[in-house]
């Protein structure tokens, strides 16, 4: 750095000033520095800035081993957004794995202690999430990418998170099949008791009492629960089917969900039965399966703004800074394709793909 | 780490040595100083350390913006099975983002000289690839997963590798339906020049000239070409059908390709045409699509073996150490569904599904 200084004619802190804080060092004499360290091949040692300034411009986030089924590479599609858009503001993404949440608690405090990451991303949030409770109380900057469910105040400052807004997404799902004049609408879902599979069924029950005014018991009776799984689906809806159900169509809390339904009705030998899913996986793409899209670009914008600001290129200290609102819950989309609205011996192939999905699948 | 040192009655330099080579503490002495550790709360700080040694116990790898259709995510699968068994040997993997090839070339550079990462993980090679070109010039350790295509030399020490042997695989999978009583068997695929696709299709021809000593003009007149996607495949097949082909079967270069074709075989009617494909994604997994698995964990297995020897825990410098050969090439494993045995109009939903599936998808 003395060399690079004689050379350009400044001080050291100029040199320094120019690597870290650029936009105080007036124009022409940051040419010349910069034209010196081209010149010299000087190369600031990152891990010595980091343990000057306890800043390692990276967010740490844990990938389990293994993704689960169809619906699992949801957060990879996530991870590869932020990866892009934490690139845009200077930003890397380290990746570690922890067998429970005990040990992702312990993977924290070792990433912290060593300055390895600023800040940390968490998914799959449950009711009183202990990594939340930690990372609350150590005042290490972190967003949630879901909801801390069960938190009173859902704009404290020390619990960032962005979510998508299931309950919108299922809710608009189930109008589009009340529109196209369908009234019989089933909801296929997972056992109560999880956030996230919760706020989407309440969005079919609202759509439907809105609609046509059911209450508890009607929409209980219009329910169906099984744990994820494409063949655990297909096997509860064939035994509805086999029982002689009155159904019209159905709205399901995901896409591997919905593929099982969509399975049993094909052997069933239904030729209309609307279904709608949820994720818009590529395997929701491939089949020609309706789908509500959770527009992970947006989730990641989201978190890095409520991470580093609307535009900045550092992390934020815990709890400082973030203006209003502390959270970010994005609408997520309906995508629809052939399994919600044409017969599905025709959608399986029967007859050639609209124009719209033409367009679709050639971005592939 | 002096106060430690006091508290344990040792030396600063066994203090050290618990931290860094415990192995060479006896047992005793190793478990005072950890209790000094513990009730001092020393932390020792990662930064330093790295700056010290230059050991930063990181893998680094691209992760681009978008995961391509329903194979994209064959790398983020391998992407989960290396961060676990990096976990394994304490190490990390961090992840970013290039907008080309010579931008992940800028990439390494500022990751290396930064002392960020250790060595490099890199996908999707090509013939003469710049980026294995850089990092061997620049004694970077690092692995390809994927073949230094066009290399004549491929134990070269300077040019580790892993990857999937796909000629085997499809070899495989041709063979399979050939034991089945299929001889007029076709091959969809992508346009020649690419060495995953070629290496593929040369599976085929094997398998074929083998059973039936096929020449290049019989080989020729049952290959079909279309770049990658479900809609450009089903389009392909389609127009086979409907010039009348003759052809008994088909084995695919990728799923998407493969659940493309299933979708023509459908629409034409057919309800014997076997179908294989690559890859075995979460798709053919759930439409009951025969497909050749890549085996990932052998994948990311083969990788840190390269990097780090059978079981070290940290990386070897480039060009040394590694013991031959120099190379991992994974052999596939054929997964066996319905779509490669049955009536296609029976797999997708007139029967029930064997014991067989019905298991696997149990797993998801």
């Amino acid at each position: 750095m003395d060399d690079v200084a004689r050379l350009a004619n400044v001080s050291r802190q100029t040199v320094s000033n120019v690597l870290n804080a650029p936009t105080v060092v007036r124009p022409e004499t940051r040419e010349r520095v910069e034209q010196a360290i081209s010149t010299l091949g000087y190369r600031p040692h990152a891990s010595a800035r980091r343990l000057r300034t306890r800043v390692s411009s990276t967010i740490g986030i844990r990938l389990d081993p293994i993704t689960n089924g169809i619906s699992g590479g949801i957060l990879d599609r996530f991870l590869h957004a932020l990866v892009e858009q934490a690139d845009e503001r200077g930003m890397r993404v380290m990746l570690f794995t922890a067998s429970d949440t005990d040990d992702e608690v312990a993977q924290f405090r070792r990433l912290r202690d060593g300055a390895d990451v600023d800040a940390f991303v968490i998914t799959a949030t449950t009711y009183d999430d202990p990594r939340i409770e930690w990372l609350a109380n150590e005042k290490v900057p972190f967003v949630s990418f879901g909801r801390p469910w069960g938190v009173e105040n859902i704009d404290d400052p020390d619990r960032l998170w962005v979510d998508v807004d299931g309950q919108a997404g299922v809710h608009e799902a189930t109008r589009d099949l009340i529109d196209r004049g369908l009234r019989r609408i089933g909801y296929l879902g997972w056992p109560a008791g999880s956030g996230t599979g919760d706020d989407r069924r309440t969005g079919w029950e609202l759509a439907m009492s809105e609609a046509f005014g059911l209450g508890p018991a009607d929409l209980a009776a219009l329910i169906t629960t099984t744990t994820e799984g494409v063949a655990r689906a297909r096997i509860a809806i064939e035994a509805l089917f086999q029982a002689g159900t009155e159904l019209e169509g159905l709205v399901c809390a995901s896409d591997s969900l919905a593929l099982g339904a969509m399975m049993a009705a094909r052997e069933a030998g239904l030729t209309h039965f609307p279904i709608m899913g949820f994720d818009n996986t590529p395997v929701a793409q491939a089949v020609g399966l309706s789908s509500v899209d959770q527009r992970l670009g947006l989730v990641a914008q989201g978190t890095l703004e409520l991470l580093m600001g609307a535009t900045g290129r550092r992390v934020l200290p815990h709890g400082t800074g973030t203006e209003d609102p502390r959270h970010r819950l994005i609408t997520p989309q309906l995508v629809v394709r052939r399994s919600s609205h044409l017969a599905l011996v025709e959608e399986a192939g029967g007859t050639r793909t609209g124009d719209h999905e033409r367009k679709e699948e050639a971005n592939e």
